[in-house]
Formats: C-alpha cells, sequence, structure tokens
C-alpha cells in the first residue's frame, strides 16, 4: 500500500526493466523524492553520437513518451535518418528513432562543449518535464564488455547486433577503476531513506553500477535500507539475457543465485510467489525476503508492487 | 540545342539557383562529363554536426531526390529530430529534416574520423547514385560572414534566421586567403571544354569561390571558355537576395552589374531576352554576349537553357 509518509527512494536501475518498477514508484510517490543511479555501461558513440540508452530509457519512460510496446524510443517514432545512414553504408544493427536522434545529437553536443553526462542528463529530463532525478553511475565512458567465443563484443554488439547469441566467457567494465561516481550518486545512497535495486540484469545493468569505485561500499553502509527486487522469476529473465548469462558465467539461474551477488550490500530481498520455496535458502544468506509479485505486465502490477516497497519497514 | 559531341563541362555553382541549370545539363549531357565546383561558405557546424547546404541542394538536386517546390532537402520529408532538438532549447531556424540529419551526421563522423569534406562529398554523391562529379571548392571552413547593420553575421544568420532583412555594408570570407582549391577543383577548370558559371548569387554563392586562392587565376587563363549565366533578369534576382545585396553594397542589380564582376574571367555573358536592350554595356566590357531564356520554372526550360549553352560556340 502507497505509504502516507514522504519517504525519499535512490534506485538502481538498468533500462527496461526497471523502467517498469521506475513507473510504479513515479505513480504511487511524489516523483520529486525519487532518485535514480543508471547504468551506463550500455553506452555507445555511434555515428559520432554519444547513445546512453538506459538513462534514455529510463527518462522517456518517467516523461510519458517511451513506446510501452518495446520498453525504448519514442512512442509513435519514425526511423527516416536510420534507413538514410544505412544507405551511406553506415551500421543500422542499433536502432536511431528520428526524435531520438534529438537526444544523442544534444547530448554529444553538449559534451562537446565541455558539459558532461550528468549535465546532458539533467538538461534532457528538465527538458522532458520530469521531475524524477536521473544521475549517471558516473560521467566517463564504462563500456561494458562482453568476452564471448566469438570474441570480445561492445556490450551492444553482444545484446542488439549479436542477439545475446554468443555464449558469454567474461564481462569486463572497461576502465571502471579509473572512474568516480557522478556528482550526487554517492550523496544519493547515503541520504535516502530507502534504496531500491531494480529488476535489472545483475550482471550487465546492476553490476555496471555496483563496479564503480565506492559504489558498492556505500550500499554495503546502507544494507539495512537497500531492498533489491528479483530479476528472475521461476528461474527465467523477466526481460532479457540474464538468466542465460548467469548459467554461462557459472552462477545459479535462479532466486538465491541473484540475492547471492547481492548478499553483502543487500538487506531485503524481493522474490516473486513462483519463487516462495526458495525463501529459506535465500534467509540463510542473512537477507531479510519479502514475497510479493514481481510481474509488471500492466500499470497497476508497477504501482502495486512500488506501494508494496514503499511500506516495507526498513 | 544539344551538342552531339561529347563536351567536358565545369560549372561553379551556389545551390537552389544554380542547380536548376545544373538538372538542365545533366539531363541533355553524359552527366559523368559534367564536374561542379560547389560553394561552401554557406557551410555552418549546427548541433556539433557539419551542414553543406549547397554540395547537399546540388547532390540531392541530381540524385532526384530534391523537394523540387522548395529547392533543398528531401522530397516527403520529416522533421521530427528538428522538433525534438527545439524542445531541448536548440535554435531550430536552421531546417534540419530526419532525412537530411542523416547526411549531416555522416559527412561530420566522416570529418571526425579524418576524411576531407571532398571525401565526404564524394561518399555521399556515389552513396546517392549521382554520376556528375561534385567538388566542394575547398576542404577546410571558410564562412561567409554578412556586415550588417546588426553586427556581423554567418551567412545562415543572415538569410535564415534573419530571412536577409538587415542591411548588407560588407562581405567577408573568413580565412579564404589561407586556404587553396580541393583536390581536382583545379584541374577541372584547366581541362573542361566549357566552364558554366551558374545563375547563382554573384556576391555570396559564386564569390566565395572566386575567393579560394588560385581559382579566379585559372578561370582568367581559360576566360575564352567560360560563359556565365546571369543571376538577374529585368534587375530582379531569379532566386533569392542577390539584387537587394547588389545594391546595398553599391553595385547595379542589373545583368551589366554582374556582367562587371565578372569581366576578368568570363568571355561570354548570359542574358535573358528581357535584358537584351542591355546587351552593349556588356559588349563595352569585352564580354560576348549571348540572348537566350535563363528563367527555368520547368523541366524543359531548364534543359533548353543547357542545351543552348552545349551549343554556344567557343
Amino acid at each position: 500500500m502507497p505509504s502516507a509518509k514522504r519517504d525519499t527512494i535512490t534506485a538502481l536501475a538498468g533500462g527496461v526493466g526497471a523502467s517498469k518498477l521506475l513507473l510504479g514508484l513515479h505513480d504511487v510517490m511524489d516523483p520529486h523524492d525519487l532518485t535514480v543511479i543508471v547504468n551506463t555501461g550500455d553506452d555507445i558513440v555511434l555515428h559520432g553520437l554519444k547513445i546512453s540508452p538506459d538513462l534514455d530509457i529510463v527518462t522517456y519512460t518517467l516523461a510519458g513518451i517511451v513506446d510501452e510496446a518495446k520498453g525504448w524510443g519514442f512512442r509513435g517514432e519514425t526511423f527516416h535518418a536510420l534507413e538514410r545512414l544505412a544507405a551511406f553504408g553506415r551500421i543500422n544493427w542499433f536502432n536511431l528513432g528520428d526524435r531520438d536522434l534529438a537526444t544523442h545529437i544534444h547530448r554529444s553536443a553538449m559534451l562537446a562543449e565541455g558539459k558532461s553526462l550528468s549535465d546532458a542528463a539533467e538538461a534532457i529530463r528538465v527538458a522532458l518535464a520530469v521531475k524524477t532525478r536521473i544521475l549517471p553511475m558516473c560521467d566517463e565512458p564504462v563500456p561494458t564488455m562482453i568476452d564471448t567465443a566469438e570474441g570480445e563484443l561492445h556490450f551492444q554488439e553482444y545484446l542488439v547486433k549479436r542477439r545475446a547469441e554468443p555464449v558469454v566467457r567474461g564481462i569486463r567494465f572497461d576502465g571502471a577503476d579509473k572512474v568516480r561516481p557522478a556528482n550526487g550518486v554517492l550523496d544519493a545512497i547515503r541520504d535516502a531513506d530507502r534504496i531500491v535495486v531494480c529488476p535489472s540484469n545483475p550482471l550487465i545493468s546492476i553490476g555496471p553500477i555496483l563496479a564503480v569505485p565506492g559504489i558498492r561500499e556505500a550500499l554495503r553502509a546502507r544494507r539495512e535500507t537497500v531492498v533489491a527486487v528479483c530479476p528472475i522469476v521461476g528461474g527465467k529473465s523477466l526481460k532479457g539475457p540474464s538468466d542465460k548469462m548467469l548459467a554461462e558465467l557459472g552462477y545459479e539461474a535462479s532466486a538465491p543465485g541473484v540475492a547471492k551477488l547481492y548478499a553483502d550490500f543487500s538487506g531485503t530481498f524481493v522474490i516473486d510467489p513462483t519463487d516462495k520455496k526458495q525463501a529459506d535458502r535465500i534467509r540463510d544468506l542473512g537477507i531479510k525476503v519479502e514475497v510479493v509479485p514481481t510481474v509488471m505486465a500492466t500499470r497497476a502490477q508497477k504501482r502495486k508492487l512500488a506501494g508494496s516497497l514503499l511500506a516495507l519497514k526498513s
């Protein structure tokens, strides 16, 4: 049930999966009290343009302009520029809509003018009238590189171009050891009444955020207020290739498998009733378990899960 | 009448006005035998993208994809990205269509990769299956700056943003003294059987080309083969603010006024029958005069003027 108390929430988020929960939170609380720390390991420069897929998915979702069927891009989007880019022999496996392109052009122009990725994210969310603060995990590029049987691929090449087909042998967040959290990130973790880890891919959506020096430590210091929503239900990903990647890297593709990855910083773990038999295995890791429906096909389900999180006793 | 002989033609061109004649030439001759040297003084960087309006107008026209009603941009174009750029507070007085944007993105990406403007122009015309060679006047930026009562403006600010309203006090081709003609430009002038100066604005379309060191001298050396088509008919511009700019800068806005600007390098001057009474004043400059209809509203008129030029005895 929605809390009457004005709690501040800081959420760690990837893209499409996270945005479902974020939209629910945005609906049931004052959106000004929500701060989102977003994975930028997926970022890529294409055609000279800086593309930040997860930042844009979160921003477009909260702005109410996202294509809900796909979970990314603008609703009613056209792809005329992309058709022409392809005609020039440029890569076209990464979808760039015409309206979406303006975001990338604006962001790239701001970066070229010496502004930070945080500045660009802030300018974009303000222009789109999003009330929730949206922070990139860091300002510098930390590309997620996937080691596969076909060689090392940029995450977008792995996911979009190769449709997550190659077997994953390892994951590397290139340059993560040399960056620091973006302005506001550590404060948002330190000061929030509740920290929510969204149901995103633990390896390549939450993983990059945790790899930024200082973030995992800051979360550990707030372990009792951290609640993670499991992205695996009944051994399957809610969205994307989490299950496949976990298995290929020797992790268990299950709720306890993910809980183990989060055990050092997450005091509470939310699992779907489907997995309630696994609760004891998670409790054995020293984590409190909440059993709540986590499948969010409808707006009502998003709000309901969000409300449940707000109602948790910390 | 179209010449049966295979003459090579090199044309000096601005944008919309020139493209009418270029399309006519392209129709009545083997387009491989036509080379166009294009003004790049209008070029501008907007939103971090290098925009070359005259190169694109010429290329799109010869590719058969131009919006014929406007004379620039793609036919059936959408402007979704531009609407979003405006929502981000970016300037939107310069029209950038979605398909057109791909050209600017591709060109900018090539330049960022270390390629030249000539390389980009060549890649774009090849991708658009244009058979005619299209050369920028030079590879480096030489922005046309317009000194006005409101201060100095980039040409696009003067023309598009301020709709050519401010009174012009001077014109400057910034950095022209430090550049050299793009690869192939001087050869194209030296080797052509016929050199055509298109009916473009003599001050800000042909003027920048002439300001590139070496080009005017190369034209003078071929004066007997140079034929210029007058862009002023009955004291009015065929297109754009030529008449107004000529008058404001103290030149005569007339066929003889333009002929005077070209007298040193143009052996022949083509005027419309409207201006036939001015022919003697032009001959007094030591220039041969041809009286041929120069108003090109229809494709047939474009072909007819082009055919007349091919039929001229040099």
